[in-house]
């Protein structure tokens, strides 16, 4: 190999520094924490960045990759800290950004009939170290919303629709991706399975019925239980339903803090 | 520029034939016919191929683009077999194939008010010349289903959810994608809109509830419908139900010739 | 119809003011201004929300469609401060937000041959009034970017790539999106596009060799430019390359501010 | 629960068979043989249906998935057979189809360093039974591009890109997910990894660079791979290259037979 120069090691006088550089868009196999079954396995979009300082030229983008393959077959969640910082140290930079978004699995029983069957949850943790390690976990939970105003102005029947709601928040001590979705499928018109045998579907019909809720009757509902706990510090919650009598979504979201 | 050698026409001796090369993805605005009025406009993307013989290297990209540029502020569905029959005499090729698919605008009446308001559908053109002319479309149309069962089996309401219908037909003499679209709708628990007032809404939710139908009931009774028209020489007929009780989707589908 | 409650007009009490609740992913016809031809035809997503204040528990889904579609034909673009405002006014809100994103096409002429051809380009909107009306406007620029590294250290050759470079500004005045456009091809690598013939072929072959970026390079060197133009208050830039040699994409990302 | 009728098995008189029902976009983790690794863990995304008599109203729904949760945590891919077979006989039908896609993760060797990453990649696999079972495995496999013909009229530099080969193919015996990799990424201009050192990128560049191939070349070569192997009955490969300097692909696709 000819004598080159280490490009990315050059000067740089643009005098812009960079906030996030680094890989995006990377699938990679992860352990995550499970509260029912200790770990599970899963698939993950990775997002790694750092900021680079305004006098160097270039990152070195395959110590992102050196940095992750050490955790390979390890339990990426549980020690998201010390990657997010050997990140940032492998890289030799102020900050460090990891992105990690999964599929995730749990076991649910029908209302009536008792059956299990898995339910698929997408979710993200969105973590961080500049001068502190900051995380925070997301979950997009897709639940049944009957719509109230169907329901009050129709004889029968009210128009009802798969939703997908988003909570993420930023908090102290620990908080399960379970304990999220607990929240959103309590407020719920009614929650959402895999697997339901005649009666159960007798159930979350008559329930959701019962219980119409708007877009912004989720949101809100969420919103009162996110300020009842006194770990989450930020949240943002949003819910689109993917309206069943027309061809686009009606939407709400809430951003807030502890003492806001 | 040094004297180089035009290799997409040197000779191949792999001995395989190209079905389709071409190019693909290809983003472009359009002007098609309209039942209501006259044309619209809108956006494509576009897949262009021929069939390239195996004695053959290569094709020449860039010839594909100079046959679509020439129909650029033109009626490209109005000419489709002009430019498919161009595409395939500029490439000097014995097929030639073009994939246009585009949202497509109809303004439709809220059943009780009357109010107007505009729809979008997923539209496609499937057009080829090999010793003939050939043509398909194909419609993306978003209704509303209410589960039979679950209206049956519950002491009140009935999940429902929005459905995508995808009908392709393979016809002789002329057809509007209109003609899909209304027998589609037609067979819907109801269909969609993209403005409702109360009346509508309570009107759409009633019609729905009196009228369940199955994903396979949607598929069979656009089937129905197709059959009785002496134009459809093949069809394929699909109906996508994003069920609002579950995280996955209720599909079914059907293809089938005029004399089968 | 039976005497029913109008609900969204309902108080509420649970003390969440909703940030932003409407209408998502709607498709509608526009027309856009365009330097060159006065005005283009596209195809728009529409997201339209108003704030709601804590005490009402709904907004009125079918109104932001009205006001919509008092628009059809006309100039959105253009109108859009009005289309903001009459949001505002009709949904009797506090804040309204509309975010407008559409592929824009530019007719390009190949760098040698002259060889003109249409480019796509996603743009948006993304417009609000609460205190006052507020505007940013967002293109995404696909460009060839060459590796300096992967030159520099080989014999021969270069990786390179497309890469989608996004470029969002709040400014003063009046931009063209055909202005940042330009900024970024400028700093390319190369540019691209739909049409060029061998000449051209070699042009943007050789010019991009001469002229390699990191992604690094490309976000700093647009930011360079946006600096020096007063009507730009602040920015957010950001470059995917869809690298060549990996299954990822290298990210880079730099927001800023004019005095900062 | 009152006593109401199984609609689902009422008789049907509109003379439609229905081809395809069942459950659609389903996700699940699974276990898949790895040739390497004897297995591995991932998450699915499963199509699951049956052929419906013209005389049976509706299929059961919720039996799809009680037969799936009978495989959890069992390497679903080495039972591929068994789980069809079941959902037949569990389904009452004369044809079962199921369609499993995910992504497959190979731990792949830098080229001159040796230095060790994960590699995504993603297969599927089609099974059906009706008369007898057939199934059909497929990859997408992501691969570097050179062009032939910019190569040969550019002074210096060729452009390049990720291009994605999707290969299918119907077999007897056995064929292993990574013997269609190796297929594809040896007739590659260069193969693509996660994880390249400076001795490696120098390497896959001067390789890139002595080995150009037009998206003909590659589904040729492919072609070529493809009918050597007695075990290989029928094949697609398909080839998208996402040209770097256009904002489309170029595309070519080949479909045989052992015997044509």
């Amino acid at each position: 190999m000819k004598n080159t120069v280490d490009i990315q090691n050059l000067n740089d006088n643009r005098n812009v520094r960079i906030d996030k550089v680094g890989v995006k868009g990377l699938k990679y196999p992860i352990i995550v924490e499970d509260r029912a079954n200790a770990t599970q396995h899963t698939v993950a979009d990775l997002d790694i960045f750092v900021e680079l300082p305004h006098h160097h030229r270039g990152t070195h983008m395959s110590r992102f990759i050196e940095v992750l393959n050490a955790y390979h077959q390890r339990n990426l969640v549980a020690e998201i800290e010390h990657f997010v910082l050997e990140t940032k140290d492998r890289l030799d930079a102020d900050s460090a950004f990891v992105n990690i978004s999964f599929p995730y699995f749990i076991e649910k029983q029908a209302p009536v009939s008792g059956i299990k069957s898995l339910m698929s949850y997408d979710c993200f943790f969105l973590a961080s170290h500049k001068d502190e390690f900051e995380m925070q976990i997301g979950v997009k939970v897709p639940i049944t919303t009957v719509c109230p105003c169907s329901k009050e102005i129709s004889a029968y029947g009210a128009h009802n629709q798969r939703s997908i709601v988003t909570v993420v928040v930023k908090y102290s001590g620990y908080v399960w991706l379970e304990e999220l979705i607990d929240i959103v499928e309590a407020v719920a018109s009614c929650e959402v399975y895999s697997l339901l045998k005649r009666a159960d579907e007798k159930f979350v019909t008559e329930k959701g019925y019962d219980n119409p809720k708007f877009v912004e009757d989720i949101v809100r509902d969420v919103v009162v239980e996110l300020r009842k706990d006194k770990r989450i510090i930020e949240y943002r919650v949003e819910s689109e339903n993917y309206e069943s009598i027309h061809n686009h979504s009606a939407y709400a979201s809430v951003v807030g803090k502890r003492d806001s």
